[in-house]
């Protein structure tokens, strides 16, 4: 039995759910070898410390850990007074400058953590320095809930497809778009009352522009760019246009011809537009789904589809990454 | 670097493929630290030996080894003599007694060799005694190839998605039924008409009743419902209909409400049956193309497609199974 220690930092919507699941899979996990332990869960208001593992039932009810934190420790603090062998970082994204979760990611490399990660901000700005800083101490940086949520996509690329030369990578990431998109279509309504109807349901921000400009598909957009095609380019090497100017008149005209309008983001294009694409073809998938088609030498093309987004089904990805880190073995480090 | 001497036994359309596959993407194994070197390809007309690896220029060319064999020996005889790591086996498939494979992987694992391959046959007949005999034998047995071809689906569920409990697999696991429908869809064509079309392009054989009766489907069914779900179950508990009572009536008025009749089958329901699939569904992919939804507890529900069938495509997951015996590390074992 491997024993690992965990810490978590950020306690929003996926901090929850990671929470959660590791409570929920800790026998499942077991059975591989791995006991899990979260360590620490800490969060902007202080940190919940228990070397026995975190009580699942006294911290999932509450909101943020302002009523139950047993240390006022936070942010990089945290991270470098908590031994750990693995910290999971899922605060709120930010794309310009990556904080906080940059300064986390650093701090928890450079003491020798691993780092698992549904954050995509940090990778947007700093990739290349954070992959470094990972191979320099020894440890593992995963990002797979980065793109497209629950949906496989990096693992299946590196792992099922890894015999395979990947021609381009061309998908849906964004389930918010998709969403209105799909309504839009099936309803011929135009873009605000798509946009409102999302927004009543949780499904867009009161603030869209992040999803329908664009802007959250192009940060993974550059995530795949950098890691499976090792592009080194930066934000603004991507051509974006977002949603708002579609009209149902298009999407109709589109459809009458066998075609959905998607917002796809293409690697290594590295474009996210409007485009059409076939009803038929297993990318266009409806509703918030999200897809991604993989374009390979040997195996042709392969697609997947899955939720882009949810607490339970990030938190998902996040566990297969934590497993992935314990199961794989460097064959050249073995033998 | 680790060295890997690989025998392969069949030399079909499939055979070749990993002939070409195998000698394509020497240099990015050597890369992952796998040297593998094929020493020996056996067909039904004797076997071609290199202790330096097989010179796939000499083979390529040929339908058979009757004109290169270096040596005379077969099946199990060549599979005892022949001191290998690892056994590919691509024979062809029969799903009544499984032979040739049987004998072959049942002597291949008995002698130590790992066996990766795309034959159902030998799986649906006996998957728990070979399963048994890889685990007496401290080897493994890997059977990627044999469902949906190129589409990853076993190894997507155990590695991808192993945090996750799966909740059941319906997919569409045969090309020839897909195509044949989606003709007869488009077309409005009789059963009869799509599949003289496919049998001329080559899509279906000249005896189409392995596909068409949902035959081949059932043998996929099968193998993942005693893979993944553990089920112990033999063929004829799987309740069978094919496609040819299929009218262009019935696809004309399911396309109308929406939906699509693809030809599914379902784990752990072990049913295979024509069956209503919503168009915009992921599942719902045209042409020859395989797709399988998997549901599970954590993620939701994961939709993957590609090609069910051809040469490189199939050595492609043929090749992905090497890789994951030697990149896989049991935990447990390790620690």
């Amino acid at each position: 039995m491997r024993d690992i220690k965990v810490s978590l930092v950020g306690y929003g919507i996926v901090g929850h759910g990671v929470v959660d699941v590791l409570t929920r899979k800790r026998e499942i996990l077991r059975d591989m070898g791995l006991n899990l332990m979260l360590v620490s869960v800490t969060d902007h208001t202080g940190t919940v410390l228990s070397e026995d593992g975190v009580d699942a039932n006294k911290i999932l009810g509450e909101r943020t850990l302002a009523n139950v934190a047993t240390s006022s420790m936070k942010g990089k603090e945290a991270i470098n007074a908590i031994d750990s062998d693995l910290m999971i970082e899922v605060t709120p994204t930010n794309i310009v400058h990556g904080q906080p979760g940059l300064g986390h990611m650093e701090a928890a490399l450079a003491s020798g953590k691993h780092v698992v990660t549904s954050n995509k901000g940090p990778l947007v700005v700093s990739y290349g320095s954070l992959k470094k800083l990972a191979e320099d101490n020894g440890v593992m940086l995963k990002f797979e809930a980065t793109v497209g949520g629950t949906m496989p996509l990096i693992s299946l690329v590196e792992r099922t497809l890894v015999g395979n030369t990947i021609l381009g990578v061309r998908g849906i990431f964004n389930g918010t778009c998709n969403y209105i998109l799909t309504r839009m279509t099936e309803e011929g309504i135009p873009y605000a009352h798509a946009l409102s109807e999302a927004q009543d349901m949780g499904i867009a921000e009161a603030d869209p522009s992040y999803d329908v400009e664009g802007v959250d598909t192009a940060g993974k957009v550059l995530i795949l760019a950098n890691s499976l095609f090792n592009m080194n380019v930066k934000y603004s090497d991507v051509n974006v246009t977002g949603i708002t100017g579609v009209t149902p008149e298009a999407l109709a005209l589109a459809k009458k011809r066998g075609y959905a309008i998607k917002l796809i983001g293409d690697v290594p294009a590295l474009t996210v537009r409007p485009t059409l694409v076939p009803l038929d073809s297993p990318l266009a998938v409806a509703g918030t789904l999200n897809s991604a088609a993989i374009y390979t030498d040997l195996s042709g093309t392969i697609t997947v589809s899955g939720l882009g987004a949810g607490s339970i089904e990030t938190a998902s990805a996040i566990l297969t990454d934590i497993i992935s880190i314990y199961r794989t073995k460097r064959i050249d480090a073995i033998f």
